[in-house]
Protein backbone atom coordinates (compact mmCIF):
# COMPACT_ATOMS: atom_id res chain seq x y z
CA UNK A 1 0.00 0.00 0.00
CA UNK A 2 1.73 3.58 -0.93
CA UNK A 3 -0.05 6.11 0.69
CA UNK A 4 0.13 9.41 -1.81
CA UNK A 5 -1.57 11.94 0.15
CA UNK A 6 -4.37 12.96 3.04
CA UNK A 7 -7.20 15.15 2.36
CA UNK A 8 -8.59 16.64 5.59
CA UNK A 9 -10.88 19.84 4.27
CA UNK A 10 -13.76 19.36 3.00
CA UNK A 11 -13.56 22.04 0.43
CA UNK A 12 -11.00 20.19 -0.94
CA UNK A 13 -11.50 20.02 -4.67
CA UNK A 14 -11.04 16.45 -5.36
CA UNK A 15 -13.76 15.64 -2.60
CA UNK A 16 -15.78 18.36 -4.29
CA UNK A 17 -15.34 16.67 -7.71
CA UNK A 18 -16.48 12.61 -5.91
CA UNK A 19 -19.86 14.46 -4.95
CA UNK A 20 -19.90 15.47 -7.96
CA UNK A 21 -19.63 12.71 -9.88
CA UNK A 22 -22.12 11.35 -7.40
CA UNK A 23 -24.97 13.90 -7.84
CA UNK A 24 -24.35 14.48 -11.61
CA UNK A 25 -25.43 11.69 -14.41
CA UNK A 26 -24.10 14.55 -17.23
CA UNK A 27 -21.07 14.90 -15.26
CA UNK A 28 -20.25 11.20 -15.67
CA UNK A 29 -20.92 11.30 -19.33
CA UNK A 30 -18.79 13.58 -19.54
CA UNK A 31 -15.57 12.55 -18.14
CA UNK A 32 -16.33 8.70 -18.65
CA UNK A 33 -16.34 8.24 -14.56
CA UNK A 34 -18.22 7.31 -11.76
CA UNK A 35 -17.71 6.43 -8.24
CA UNK A 36 -18.60 3.49 -5.61
CA UNK A 37 -18.59 2.98 -1.96
CA UNK A 38 -17.78 0.33 0.06
CA UNK A 39 -15.51 -2.89 0.34
CA UNK A 40 -17.16 -5.23 -1.04
CA UNK A 41 -17.89 -3.18 -4.43
CA UNK A 42 -13.74 -2.46 -4.65
CA UNK A 43 -13.05 -5.43 -4.41
CA UNK A 44 -15.80 -6.50 -7.43
CA UNK A 45 -13.89 -3.70 -9.60
CA UNK A 46 -11.74 -5.00 -12.12
CA UNK A 47 -7.88 -3.63 -11.38
CA UNK A 48 -7.93 -2.14 -15.45
CA UNK A 49 -10.91 -0.03 -14.35
CA UNK A 50 -10.12 1.54 -11.10
CA UNK A 51 -8.85 5.64 -11.72
CA UNK A 52 -8.42 6.38 -8.09
CA UNK A 53 -9.58 5.27 -4.44
CA UNK A 54 -10.37 7.22 -1.04
CA UNK A 55 -10.25 5.11 2.35
CA UNK A 56 -11.05 6.92 5.54
CA UNK A 57 -8.96 6.54 8.26
CA UNK A 58 -11.74 4.42 10.16
CA UNK A 59 -11.87 1.88 7.54
CA UNK A 60 -7.52 1.86 6.94
CA UNK A 61 -8.03 0.72 11.10
CA UNK A 62 -10.72 -1.35 10.48
CA UNK A 63 -8.69 -3.28 7.74
CA UNK A 64 -5.35 -3.32 9.85
CA UNK A 65 -6.48 -4.80 12.90
CA UNK A 66 -9.23 -6.95 10.88
CA UNK A 67 -12.00 -5.56 12.94
CA UNK A 68 -15.45 -6.20 11.33
CA UNK A 69 -14.16 -7.94 8.55
CA UNK A 70 -13.63 -12.12 8.33
CA UNK A 71 -10.01 -12.83 7.74
CA UNK A 72 -10.49 -13.92 4.35
CA UNK A 73 -12.01 -10.70 3.29
CA UNK A 74 -9.71 -8.75 5.05
CA UNK A 75 -6.42 -10.68 2.72
CA UNK A 76 -7.76 -10.04 -0.14
CA UNK A 77 -8.91 -6.40 0.31
CA UNK A 78 -5.08 -5.94 1.71
CA UNK A 79 -3.63 -7.88 -1.51
CA UNK A 80 -6.01 -5.43 -3.62
CA UNK A 81 -4.94 -2.46 -1.88
CA UNK A 82 -0.90 -3.86 -2.68
CA UNK A 83 0.26 -1.44 -5.69
CA UNK A 84 -2.77 1.05 -5.71
CA UNK A 85 -2.08 4.02 -4.72
CA UNK A 86 -4.73 5.69 -2.83
CA UNK A 87 -6.07 8.66 -0.88
CA UNK A 88 -6.73 8.91 2.52
CA UNK A 89 -9.66 11.30 4.14
CA UNK A 90 -10.40 12.04 6.87
CA UNK A 91 -13.40 10.05 8.69
CA UNK A 92 -15.59 13.20 8.42
CA UNK A 93 -15.04 13.89 4.48
CA UNK A 94 -15.80 10.03 4.04
CA UNK A 95 -19.33 11.07 6.04
CA UNK A 96 -20.08 14.16 3.66
CA UNK A 97 -19.45 11.76 0.41
CA UNK A 98 -21.09 9.10 1.28
CA UNK A 99 -24.51 8.29 -0.22
CA UNK A 100 -25.50 6.01 2.86
CA UNK A 101 -26.85 6.22 6.91
CA UNK A 102 -23.22 4.09 7.63
CA UNK A 103 -20.82 5.62 5.29
CA UNK A 104 -18.25 2.65 4.66
CA UNK A 105 -14.94 4.48 4.11
CA UNK A 106 -13.76 3.52 0.52
CA UNK A 107 -14.50 5.22 -2.06
CA UNK A 108 -13.45 4.08 -5.76
CA UNK A 109 -13.67 6.18 -9.16
CA UNK A 110 -13.99 4.28 -11.86
CA UNK A 111 -13.48 4.37 -15.95
CA UNK A 112 -17.10 3.39 -16.89
CA UNK A 113 -17.25 1.12 -20.05
CA UNK A 114 -19.44 0.03 -22.67
CA UNK A 115 -20.56 -3.21 -24.65
CA UNK A 116 -21.53 -3.62 -28.29
CA UNK A 117 -24.68 -5.71 -28.94
CA UNK A 118 -23.43 -6.91 -32.03
CA UNK A 119 -20.10 -8.67 -30.44
CA UNK A 120 -23.15 -10.35 -27.54
CA UNK A 121 -24.96 -12.12 -30.11
CA UNK A 122 -24.56 -15.62 -30.72
CA UNK A 123 -26.51 -17.32 -33.48
CA UNK A 124 -25.35 -20.63 -32.17
CA UNK A 125 -26.38 -20.28 -28.89
CA UNK A 126 -29.68 -20.09 -26.85
CA UNK A 127 -29.17 -16.43 -25.09
CA UNK A 128 -31.45 -14.35 -23.38
CA UNK A 129 -31.91 -10.37 -23.46
CA UNK A 130 -33.37 -8.10 -21.35
CA UNK A 131 -34.85 -4.66 -22.48
CA UNK A 132 -35.85 -2.04 -20.19
CA UNK A 133 -37.93 1.00 -21.22
CA UNK A 134 -37.98 3.94 -18.53
CA UNK A 135 -36.95 1.76 -15.72
CA UNK A 136 -37.20 4.79 -12.93
CA UNK A 137 -36.75 4.05 -9.42
CA UNK A 138 -32.73 3.08 -9.10
CA UNK A 139 -33.47 0.27 -5.85
CA UNK A 140 -35.54 -1.87 -8.79
CA UNK A 141 -32.95 -1.06 -11.58
CA UNK A 142 -29.87 -2.17 -9.15
CA UNK A 143 -31.99 -5.43 -8.45
CA UNK A 144 -32.57 -6.18 -12.20
CA UNK A 145 -29.25 -6.26 -12.57
CA UNK A 146 -28.42 -8.41 -9.95
CA UNK A 147 -30.92 -10.84 -10.74
CA UNK A 148 -29.97 -10.97 -14.66
CA UNK A 149 -26.39 -12.21 -13.45
CA UNK A 150 -27.87 -14.76 -11.69
CA UNK A 151 -30.28 -16.06 -14.17
CA UNK A 152 -27.54 -15.70 -16.71
CA UNK A 153 -28.83 -13.11 -18.75
CA UNK A 154 -26.78 -12.07 -22.10
CA UNK A 155 -27.28 -8.40 -21.98
CA UNK A 156 -29.57 -5.88 -20.95
CA UNK A 157 -30.66 -2.89 -23.42
CA UNK A 158 -32.38 0.39 -21.85
CA UNK A 159 -33.46 3.50 -23.23
CA UNK A 160 -31.91 6.58 -22.12
CA UNK A 161 -34.61 7.74 -20.04
CA UNK A 162 -33.90 4.48 -17.82
CA UNK A 163 -32.45 5.78 -14.14
CA UNK A 164 -28.37 6.16 -15.03
CA UNK A 165 -26.75 2.75 -14.24
CA UNK A 166 -23.70 4.35 -12.95
CA UNK A 167 -25.63 6.46 -10.40
CA UNK A 168 -24.67 5.18 -6.71
CA UNK A 169 -27.64 3.64 -5.36
CA UNK A 170 -27.44 1.80 -8.55
CA UNK A 171 -24.63 0.03 -8.14
CA UNK A 172 -24.41 -0.69 -4.83
CA UNK A 173 -27.99 -2.51 -5.63
CA UNK A 174 -26.68 -4.33 -7.93
CA UNK A 175 -23.78 -6.09 -5.53
CA UNK A 176 -21.23 -5.80 -8.32
CA UNK A 177 -23.14 -7.32 -10.80
CA UNK A 178 -22.96 -3.86 -12.54
CA UNK A 179 -19.24 -5.31 -13.94
CA UNK A 180 -20.25 -8.67 -15.23
CA UNK A 181 -23.88 -7.92 -16.73
CA UNK A 182 -23.00 -6.40 -20.04
CA UNK A 183 -25.58 -3.13 -20.73
CA UNK A 184 -26.10 -1.00 -23.74
CA UNK A 185 -27.57 2.13 -22.71
CA UNK A 186 -29.77 4.09 -26.26
CA UNK A 187 -31.82 7.05 -27.24
CA UNK A 188 -34.34 4.82 -28.53
CA UNK A 189 -34.90 0.68 -28.46
CA UNK A 190 -35.47 0.27 -32.13
CA UNK A 191 -32.34 -0.31 -33.31
CA UNK A 192 -31.28 -2.92 -30.86
CA UNK A 193 -34.46 -4.42 -30.84
CA UNK A 194 -34.42 -5.00 -34.91
CA UNK A 195 -30.86 -6.26 -34.42
CA UNK A 196 -32.17 -8.80 -32.34
CA UNK A 197 -34.66 -9.70 -34.61
CA UNK A 198 -32.79 -10.14 -37.35
CA UNK A 199 -30.36 -12.53 -35.10
CA UNK A 200 -33.42 -14.47 -34.70
CA UNK A 201 -34.37 -13.44 -31.31
CA UNK A 202 -38.07 -14.08 -30.52
CA UNK A 203 -39.25 -10.91 -28.27
CA UNK A 204 -42.00 -10.77 -25.73
CA UNK A 205 -43.42 -8.18 -24.19
CA UNK A 206 -44.82 -8.36 -20.89
CA UNK A 207 -47.60 -6.58 -20.86
CA UNK A 208 -50.85 -6.17 -18.85
CA UNK A 209 -53.47 -7.09 -22.02
CA UNK A 210 -51.35 -10.36 -23.06
CA UNK A 211 -53.24 -12.80 -24.41
CA UNK A 212 -50.45 -15.45 -23.13
CA UNK A 213 -49.18 -16.39 -19.48
CA UNK A 214 -45.53 -16.52 -19.46
CA UNK A 215 -45.09 -20.41 -18.01
CA UNK A 216 -47.34 -20.83 -21.46
CA UNK A 217 -44.74 -19.49 -23.55
CA UNK A 218 -41.85 -21.52 -25.15
CA UNK A 219 -38.89 -19.12 -24.41
CA UNK A 220 -36.77 -21.75 -25.97
CA UNK A 221 -34.05 -20.76 -28.31
CA UNK A 222 -33.11 -17.11 -28.10
CA UNK A 223 -35.57 -14.57 -26.36
CA UNK A 224 -35.46 -10.91 -25.71
CA UNK A 225 -37.64 -10.18 -22.70
CA UNK A 226 -39.14 -6.03 -22.76
CA UNK A 227 -40.02 -4.58 -19.48
CA UNK A 228 -41.37 -1.00 -19.17
CA UNK A 229 -41.80 1.35 -16.37
CA UNK A 230 -43.15 0.89 -13.41
CA UNK A 231 -45.77 3.48 -13.34
CA UNK A 232 -46.70 3.21 -16.98
CA UNK A 233 -45.46 -0.28 -18.36
CA UNK A 234 -44.29 -0.45 -21.88
CA UNK A 235 -45.15 2.47 -24.60
CA UNK A 236 -47.35 1.55 -27.54
CA UNK A 237 -44.36 1.83 -29.83
CA UNK A 238 -41.78 -0.69 -27.90
CA UNK A 239 -44.97 -3.10 -27.08
CA UNK A 240 -45.62 -3.01 -31.29
CA UNK A 241 -42.10 -4.32 -31.94
CA UNK A 242 -42.37 -7.11 -29.55
CA UNK A 243 -42.94 -10.61 -31.52
CA UNK A 244 -45.78 -11.77 -28.50
CA UNK A 245 -47.37 -10.03 -25.56
CA UNK A 246 -47.16 -12.33 -22.45
CA UNK A 247 -48.27 -11.43 -18.99
CA UNK A 248 -47.74 -12.93 -15.42
CA UNK A 249 -50.77 -14.45 -13.76
CA UNK A 250 -52.14 -12.75 -10.88
CA UNK A 251 -54.66 -13.64 -8.49
CA UNK A 252 -56.61 -11.05 -5.70
CA UNK A 253 -57.43 -7.49 -7.24
CA UNK A 254 -53.69 -6.83 -8.00
CA UNK A 255 -52.96 -4.32 -10.97
CA UNK A 256 -49.45 -4.83 -11.60
CA UNK A 257 -46.67 -6.46 -10.42
CA UNK A 258 -43.58 -4.61 -9.24
CA UNK A 259 -41.14 -3.94 -12.24
CA UNK A 260 -38.24 -5.27 -10.30
CA UNK A 261 -40.42 -8.67 -9.50
CA UNK A 262 -41.99 -8.77 -12.78
CA UNK A 263 -38.38 -9.01 -14.68
CA UNK A 264 -36.96 -11.36 -12.35
CA UNK A 265 -39.31 -13.90 -12.78
CA UNK A 266 -39.62 -13.69 -16.57
CA UNK A 267 -35.73 -14.21 -16.14
CA UNK A 268 -35.40 -16.76 -14.41
CA UNK A 269 -38.94 -18.40 -16.53
CA UNK A 270 -36.80 -18.45 -19.49
CA UNK A 271 -33.31 -19.32 -17.62
CA UNK A 272 -35.58 -22.50 -16.79
CA UNK A 273 -36.68 -23.56 -20.27
CA UNK A 274 -33.47 -22.10 -22.23
CA UNK A 275 -31.57 -25.00 -24.20
CA UNK B 1 -68.70 15.08 2.16
CA UNK B 2 -69.12 16.70 5.38
CA UNK B 3 -66.35 19.23 6.64
CA UNK B 4 -65.92 19.18 9.97
CA UNK B 5 -62.71 21.31 10.85
CA UNK B 6 -59.71 22.77 9.51
CA UNK B 7 -56.27 22.49 10.55
CA UNK B 8 -53.78 24.98 9.74
CA UNK B 9 -51.25 24.79 12.27
CA UNK B 10 -48.52 22.60 12.06
CA UNK B 11 -48.43 22.32 16.12
CA UNK B 12 -51.97 21.40 16.45
CA UNK B 13 -51.81 18.15 18.46
CA UNK B 14 -53.67 16.10 15.45
CA UNK B 15 -50.87 16.69 13.31
CA UNK B 16 -48.58 16.08 15.98
CA UNK B 17 -50.32 12.71 16.72
CA UNK B 18 -50.17 11.46 12.85
CA UNK B 19 -46.48 12.16 12.59
CA UNK B 20 -45.66 10.33 15.70
CA UNK B 21 -47.72 7.09 14.58
CA UNK B 22 -46.13 7.36 11.09
CA UNK B 23 -42.39 7.28 13.14
CA UNK B 24 -42.88 4.99 16.08
CA UNK B 25 -43.75 1.24 15.85
CA UNK B 26 -44.57 1.33 19.29
CA UNK B 27 -47.07 4.16 19.53
CA UNK B 28 -48.78 2.22 16.44
CA UNK B 29 -48.66 -0.96 18.38
CA UNK B 30 -50.22 1.01 21.61
CA UNK B 31 -52.52 2.66 19.90
CA UNK B 32 -53.93 -0.35 17.10
CA UNK B 33 -53.73 2.28 14.40
CA UNK B 34 -51.49 3.33 11.68
CA UNK B 35 -51.54 6.26 9.12
CA UNK B 36 -51.69 5.48 4.92
CA UNK B 37 -50.89 8.42 2.71
CA UNK B 38 -52.25 8.58 -1.26
CA UNK B 39 -55.57 8.64 -3.08
CA UNK B 40 -54.98 4.62 -4.15
CA UNK B 41 -54.52 3.48 -0.92
CA UNK B 42 -57.46 5.56 0.77
CA UNK B 43 -59.54 4.19 -2.14
CA UNK B 44 -58.66 0.65 -1.52
CA UNK B 45 -59.09 0.93 2.43
CA UNK B 46 -62.08 -0.56 3.86
CA UNK B 47 -64.63 1.78 5.29
CA UNK B 48 -64.75 0.20 8.50
CA UNK B 49 -61.34 -0.17 9.21
CA UNK B 50 -60.79 4.07 8.49
CA UNK B 51 -60.66 5.97 12.04
CA UNK B 52 -60.40 9.47 10.05
CA UNK B 53 -59.07 11.38 6.86
CA UNK B 54 -56.81 14.26 6.48
CA UNK B 55 -57.01 15.79 3.15
CA UNK B 56 -55.62 19.12 2.10
CA UNK B 57 -56.51 22.02 0.55
CA UNK B 58 -54.62 21.30 -3.07
CA UNK B 59 -56.33 17.60 -3.18
CA UNK B 60 -59.61 19.17 -2.65
CA UNK B 61 -59.58 21.56 -5.38
CA UNK B 62 -58.04 18.94 -7.80
CA UNK B 63 -60.79 16.41 -6.98
CA UNK B 64 -63.29 18.99 -7.26
CA UNK B 65 -62.17 19.71 -10.98
CA UNK B 66 -60.89 16.70 -11.96
CA UNK B 67 -57.46 17.66 -12.32
CA UNK B 68 -54.76 14.52 -12.84
CA UNK B 69 -57.28 12.20 -12.06
CA UNK B 70 -59.22 10.15 -14.92
CA UNK B 71 -62.86 10.47 -14.17
CA UNK B 72 -63.73 7.44 -13.30
CA UNK B 73 -61.16 7.49 -10.22
CA UNK B 74 -62.53 10.99 -9.95
CA UNK B 75 -65.93 9.73 -9.26
CA UNK B 76 -65.27 6.53 -6.88
CA UNK B 77 -63.53 8.94 -4.72
CA UNK B 78 -65.83 11.49 -4.34
CA UNK B 79 -68.34 8.51 -3.64
CA UNK B 80 -66.50 6.62 -1.12
CA UNK B 81 -66.11 10.54 0.70
CA UNK B 82 -69.60 10.87 0.90
CA UNK B 83 -70.84 9.97 4.49
CA UNK B 84 -66.94 9.99 5.63
CA UNK B 85 -66.01 12.92 7.90
CA UNK B 86 -62.88 14.56 7.11
CA UNK B 87 -60.55 17.30 8.20
CA UNK B 88 -59.01 19.92 5.79
CA UNK B 89 -55.69 21.33 6.20
CA UNK B 90 -53.71 22.98 4.64
CA UNK B 91 -50.90 22.33 2.15
CA UNK B 92 -47.87 23.22 4.60
CA UNK B 93 -49.30 20.93 7.04
CA UNK B 94 -49.09 17.98 4.25
CA UNK B 95 -46.39 18.67 3.06
CA UNK B 96 -45.02 18.48 6.80
CA UNK B 97 -47.06 15.38 7.74
CA UNK B 98 -46.21 13.61 4.27
CA UNK B 99 -43.45 10.41 4.04
CA UNK B 100 -42.49 11.52 0.33
CA UNK B 101 -40.92 13.75 -1.97
CA UNK B 102 -44.27 14.57 -3.67
CA UNK B 103 -47.15 14.43 -0.67
CA UNK B 104 -50.38 13.29 -2.07
CA UNK B 105 -52.19 15.05 0.39
CA UNK B 106 -54.52 12.30 2.13
CA UNK B 107 -54.00 10.91 5.07
CA UNK B 108 -56.08 8.13 6.57
CA UNK B 109 -55.80 6.33 10.11
CA UNK B 110 -56.66 3.52 9.97
CA UNK B 111 -57.55 0.73 12.65
CA UNK B 112 -55.04 -2.33 12.23
CA UNK B 113 -56.15 -5.57 12.17
CA UNK B 114 -54.88 -9.51 12.87
CA UNK B 115 -55.01 -12.52 11.66
CA UNK B 116 -55.49 -16.24 13.39
CA UNK B 117 -53.27 -18.98 11.53
CA UNK B 118 -55.96 -21.65 12.56
CA UNK B 119 -58.75 -19.96 10.53
CA UNK B 120 -56.88 -19.92 7.45
CA UNK B 121 -55.10 -23.29 6.89
CA UNK B 122 -57.42 -25.41 5.24
CA UNK B 123 -57.21 -29.31 4.82
CA UNK B 124 -58.95 -29.91 1.97
CA UNK B 125 -57.01 -27.24 -0.12
CA UNK B 126 -53.37 -27.06 -1.42
CA UNK B 127 -52.25 -23.55 -0.20
CA UNK B 128 -48.96 -21.47 -0.26
CA UNK B 129 -47.45 -20.02 3.08
CA UNK B 130 -44.85 -17.47 3.02
CA UNK B 131 -42.28 -17.75 6.26
CA UNK B 132 -40.12 -14.58 6.85
CA UNK B 133 -37.62 -13.76 9.64
CA UNK B 134 -36.07 -10.54 9.90
CA UNK B 135 -36.64 -9.19 6.52
CA UNK B 136 -35.48 -5.48 6.66
CA UNK B 137 -36.08 -3.07 4.26
CA UNK B 138 -39.37 -1.35 4.09
CA UNK B 139 -39.22 -1.57 0.33
CA UNK B 140 -38.41 -5.52 0.48
CA UNK B 141 -40.85 -6.27 2.32
CA UNK B 142 -43.66 -3.84 1.02
CA UNK B 143 -42.98 -5.82 -2.51
CA UNK B 144 -43.21 -8.93 -0.85
CA UNK B 145 -46.48 -8.90 0.56
CA UNK B 146 -47.81 -7.30 -3.42
CA UNK B 147 -46.34 -10.11 -4.93
CA UNK B 148 -47.95 -12.55 -2.42
CA UNK B 149 -51.43 -11.07 -3.51
CA UNK B 150 -50.67 -11.96 -6.84
CA UNK B 151 -49.05 -15.41 -6.29
CA UNK B 152 -51.83 -16.08 -4.05
CA UNK B 153 -50.39 -16.89 -0.94
CA UNK B 154 -52.85 -18.12 1.77
CA UNK B 155 -50.39 -16.15 4.49
CA UNK B 156 -47.47 -14.60 5.25
CA UNK B 157 -46.11 -15.62 8.68
CA UNK B 158 -43.33 -13.04 10.21
CA UNK B 159 -40.88 -12.47 13.36
CA UNK B 160 -41.03 -9.71 15.05
CA UNK B 161 -37.58 -8.58 13.65
CA UNK B 162 -38.80 -7.81 10.44
CA UNK B 163 -40.08 -4.25 9.65
CA UNK B 164 -43.21 -3.29 10.83
CA UNK B 165 -45.65 -3.85 7.97
CA UNK B 166 -47.85 -0.77 9.09
CA UNK B 167 -44.39 1.41 8.57
CA UNK B 168 -45.26 4.41 5.92
CA UNK B 169 -42.82 2.81 3.29
CA UNK B 170 -44.13 -1.24 3.55
CA UNK B 171 -48.01 0.28 3.23
CA UNK B 172 -47.10 2.50 -0.26
CA UNK B 173 -45.07 -0.13 -1.80
CA UNK B 174 -47.68 -2.54 -1.06
CA UNK B 175 -50.15 -0.83 -3.40
CA UNK B 176 -53.06 -1.57 -1.65
CA UNK B 177 -52.14 -5.71 -1.13
CA UNK B 178 -52.21 -4.48 2.90
CA UNK B 179 -55.38 -5.22 3.14
CA UNK B 180 -55.69 -8.53 1.16
CA UNK B 181 -52.90 -10.57 2.07
CA UNK B 182 -53.43 -12.09 5.32
CA UNK B 183 -50.15 -11.67 7.80
CA UNK B 184 -49.55 -12.97 11.00
CA UNK B 185 -46.78 -11.46 13.18
CA UNK B 186 -44.91 -13.16 16.23
CA UNK B 187 -42.19 -13.12 18.39
CA UNK B 188 -40.43 -16.06 17.32
CA UNK B 189 -41.52 -18.24 14.48
CA UNK B 190 -41.48 -21.75 15.94
CA UNK B 191 -44.93 -21.86 16.64
CA UNK B 192 -46.60 -21.53 13.44
CA UNK B 193 -44.04 -23.39 11.71
CA UNK B 194 -45.29 -26.74 13.75
CA UNK B 195 -48.95 -25.52 12.95
CA UNK B 196 -48.66 -25.57 9.39
CA UNK B 197 -46.50 -28.60 10.10
CA UNK B 198 -49.33 -30.68 11.80
CA UNK B 199 -51.64 -29.59 9.29
CA UNK B 200 -49.82 -31.36 6.52
CA UNK B 201 -47.87 -28.26 5.22
CA UNK B 202 -44.50 -29.36 3.67
CA UNK B 203 -41.82 -26.91 4.70
CA UNK B 204 -39.06 -25.40 1.83
CA UNK B 205 -36.19 -22.98 3.63
CA UNK B 206 -34.70 -20.64 0.94
CA UNK B 207 -31.12 -21.37 1.68
CA UNK B 208 -27.82 -21.11 -0.31
CA UNK B 209 -26.63 -24.37 0.95
CA UNK B 210 -29.89 -25.91 -0.41
CA UNK B 211 -28.95 -29.33 -2.24
CA UNK B 212 -32.13 -28.99 -4.72
CA UNK B 213 -33.09 -26.60 -7.07
CA UNK B 214 -36.52 -24.91 -6.52
CA UNK B 215 -37.89 -25.71 -10.03
CA UNK B 216 -37.06 -29.57 -9.45
CA UNK B 217 -39.18 -29.87 -6.32
CA UNK B 218 -42.58 -31.28 -6.16
CA UNK B 219 -44.29 -28.22 -4.79
CA UNK B 220 -47.64 -29.63 -4.77
CA UNK B 221 -49.98 -30.31 -1.80
CA UNK B 222 -49.61 -27.21 0.54
CA UNK B 223 -45.97 -25.53 0.91
CA UNK B 224 -44.56 -23.08 3.10
CA UNK B 225 -41.83 -21.46 1.61
CA UNK B 226 -39.09 -19.59 4.04
CA UNK B 227 -36.81 -16.29 3.36
CA UNK B 228 -34.41 -15.21 5.38
CA UNK B 229 -32.63 -11.35 6.39
CA UNK B 230 -31.38 -9.70 3.31
CA UNK B 231 -27.81 -10.19 4.24
CA UNK B 232 -28.03 -13.27 6.55
CA UNK B 233 -30.21 -15.15 5.51
CA UNK B 234 -32.09 -17.68 7.34
CA UNK B 235 -31.10 -18.81 11.03
CA UNK B 236 -29.62 -22.03 11.62
CA UNK B 237 -32.97 -22.43 14.43
CA UNK B 238 -35.38 -21.19 11.74
CA UNK B 239 -33.39 -23.47 9.16
CA UNK B 240 -33.41 -26.45 11.09
CA UNK B 241 -37.50 -26.55 11.37
CA UNK B 242 -37.89 -27.12 7.25
CA UNK B 243 -38.38 -30.15 5.60
CA UNK B 244 -36.59 -29.33 3.00
CA UNK B 245 -33.51 -26.96 1.73
CA UNK B 246 -33.94 -25.67 -2.29
CA UNK B 247 -32.07 -23.01 -3.59
CA UNK B 248 -32.37 -20.94 -6.61
CA UNK B 249 -29.69 -21.51 -9.14
CA UNK B 250 -27.55 -18.86 -10.05
CA UNK B 251 -25.12 -18.12 -12.91
CA UNK B 252 -22.26 -15.62 -12.81
CA UNK B 253 -20.58 -14.08 -9.36
CA UNK B 254 -23.33 -13.82 -7.30
CA UNK B 255 -23.60 -14.76 -4.03
CA UNK B 256 -26.96 -14.45 -3.84
CA UNK B 257 -30.25 -12.93 -4.77
CA UNK B 258 -32.19 -9.69 -3.14
CA UNK B 259 -34.86 -11.59 -0.73
CA UNK B 260 -37.75 -9.93 -2.66
CA UNK B 261 -36.39 -11.40 -5.73
CA UNK B 262 -36.10 -14.92 -4.60
CA UNK B 263 -39.17 -14.71 -2.79
CA UNK B 264 -40.93 -13.73 -6.06
CA UNK B 265 -39.47 -16.60 -7.53
CA UNK B 266 -40.66 -18.87 -4.96
CA UNK B 267 -43.56 -17.82 -4.31
CA UNK B 268 -44.89 -18.10 -8.12
CA UNK B 269 -42.84 -21.45 -8.76
CA UNK B 270 -45.20 -22.85 -6.03
CA UNK B 271 -48.28 -21.20 -7.79
CA UNK B 272 -47.17 -22.66 -11.13
CA UNK B 273 -46.80 -26.07 -9.73
CA UNK B 274 -49.91 -25.92 -7.04
CA UNK B 275 -52.73 -27.89 -7.64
Amino acid sequence: MEKIQEITSLSNPQIKYIKSLQNKPSLRKKEGLFVVEGLKIFMETPKNLIKSVYISDNMLEDLSKGKGFTEDIRKKALLKLENISYTKISDDISKSISDTVTPQGIFVIIKNFKYDLKDIIKKNKAQTFLVLEEIKDPGNMGTIIRTAEGAGISAIIMNSKCVDVFNPKVTRATMGSIFRVPFIIEETLNNSIKLLKENGVVTYAAHLSGSEYFDEENLKGSVAIFIGNEAKGLSDEVTKMADRLIKIPMEGELESLNAGIAAGILMYEAKRKRV
